[in-house]
């Protein structure tokens, strides 16, 4: 049975739990959740299960599962009433972010979000450069469909994102990002 | 290593597949996306892994996982730009719902999201009475606040509830209450 290579680089990264954008992104939303700014959770990796014991009557163990290709985005919930939805990905690509990273149904799941009066957008870092942006799906979309290229350059992200910074708590705010873009009459606003 | 009993009444109703209220709301859910009319997807169930096998570079398969409590709700999505939140449940039982069912803090992310301005509710199936009732987080709260019962009667749900009818496609049109309740300026809206 085949899997998505995306799930395996996924689930490898566990290895490195306590660090990266995944980590980042997940005590932030813990932050926001903690002091009731928002409500938003990553979503369970998709695990298609083929086999399971039970050595007792209160124990399941999975003994044979699988990694499903994931229908929609990671990351999704509320946020001042707004629906808000995106996935994070990093890349240790210097000057630009493949779109390989990204699947196609995720995007277009974007897309409909935004169609549908939600917030969209990817997080991307570029852990070489030590660098993360907000991009939103609007943005995202006007460089799709106007051009054949493979990546997103990183001047793109320079021009078109709006860059994350580290802090202490939450470690990378990105509501603040929305804030302005969304809920305070950006020229980005809706 | 425990896990929580309700995963595995979950996973046990997979031999079900087709059939249930799961299964009718996965179908309703297609409906509403393949005719554009609202996101809503049912979040994976939550795995711990602990061990992978990797027969070859292309195949990653599971050995060792265990059921997680979730800590959300099953459903969420966007509909007509507001945050959709939702669980579903079915009982066989003929006078009350236990809530037991419904771990406490689902019913707290619940009331979050309520306060957060996003639609919150259950869905709960009488198997044997063969009738789906709608009860929104803001009913729900008040029979929980009012009482120290530990399951809601039947009654409740005709009172406060709103029956969902069977229908060809969707097999049950949950928004069309939501649409009554939140959109139409019923008694009930916001």
């Amino acid at each position: 049975m085949k899997y998505p290579i995306g799930a395996i680089k996924k689930y490898n990264s566990y290895g490195n739990r306590g660090m990266g954008l995944e980590s980042d992104i997940g005590e932030s939303n813990r932050y926001y959740l903690v002091n009731d700014i928002a409500i938003i959770h990553k979503k369970p990796t998709p695990i298609t299960i083929a086999k399971v014991d039970y050595p007792s009557r209160l124990e399941a163990v999975i003994k044979e599962g699988y990694f499903r290709t994931p229908s929609t985005t990671d990351y999704n919930g509320i946020y001042k009433g707004k629906y808000i939805d995106f996935e994070a990905k990093e890349t240790t690509h210097k000057t630009s972010f493949p779109l390989e990273n990204i699947h196609k149904h995720q995007i277009n799941h974007l897309k409909s979000i935004y169609k549908h009066g939600g917030i969209g957008f990817i997080i991307v870092r570029f852990t070489s450069l030590n660098k993360t942006f907000l991009l939103t799906i609007e943005d995202l979309l006007e460089f799709i469909n106007g051009t054949t290229r493979k990546s997103i350059p990183f001047e793109y992200f320079e021009t078109k994102g709006y860059i994350i910074k580290d802090k202490y708590n939450p470690r990378i705010d990105y509501l603040e990002i929305i804030d302005q873009l969304y809920f305070k009459g950006g020229n980005n606003g809706k």
